[in-house]
């Protein structure tokens, strides 16, 4: 159980990682027990999870005194999920902190194009 | 405007990043150019932009063949947001692809108990 509760309410719950990526790193999970990651829960827990978050948000910025916050959701072993229940990292940013965001890179020909039609054969 | 669209409803646009950090990296943004992050950004756009990110992280790691997916949002320049517009990116994710999650630390004695009464504080 988590020992440093930021936020509470009858869906969700909110508290501090004890292994932070930056001081006030916090966590958001649903507290409903029956799903995984992004790809089982439900819609209704994910909008109470997702709207926690948003005011979490607020109050880590605004309490640690940072210049950003990062939103971030890792879903399955190769995302770098570790605990097997949705959580929502907070991780409040600071000018200078040295995290390094990820490499971004271009398309080669039609690549995009290809990619593009997989995914939206993958809607239906 | 995007050229490659990967979702669309009343509220919100998805569509792929032409600069990917991964092959299959879209972004979900609130159609509604009032906000610039999750600061301002209204509860209902925000229901609305991570509903969508939900329904598109399945397809997009369907369309990709996928092994995982990060759902991120950056928000202000410090925490790597680049465009002033609130978005979130759904970036697949693939088993070795050498994309580096942030170091996790520890808190010093009192620390963690000192910030959560800041972030508590906060709240109201």
């Amino acid at each position: 159980m988590p020992s440093f509760k930021v936020y509470e309410d009858e869906k969700t719950l909110a508290f501090l990682d004890i292994h932070p990526v930056s001081p006030g790193h916090t966590l958001v999970i649903p507290k409903a027990d029956n799903s995984r990651n992004i790809f089982d829960i439900s819609a209704e827990d994910w909008i109470a999870a997702t709207e926690t978050a948003r005011k979490v948000a607020h109050a880590v910025e605004k309490g640690t005194g940072a210049d950003g916050v990062n939103i971030m959701m890792n879903n399955r072993v190769s995302a770098g999920q570790v605990v097997d229940h949705p959580h929502i990292h907070i991780i409040p940013r600071f000018k200078n902190d040295g995290l390094k965001q990820w490499h971004h890179n271009s398309y080669r020909d039609d690549e995009a194009k290809g990619l593009l039609e997989k995914i939206l054969r993958a809607f239906t």
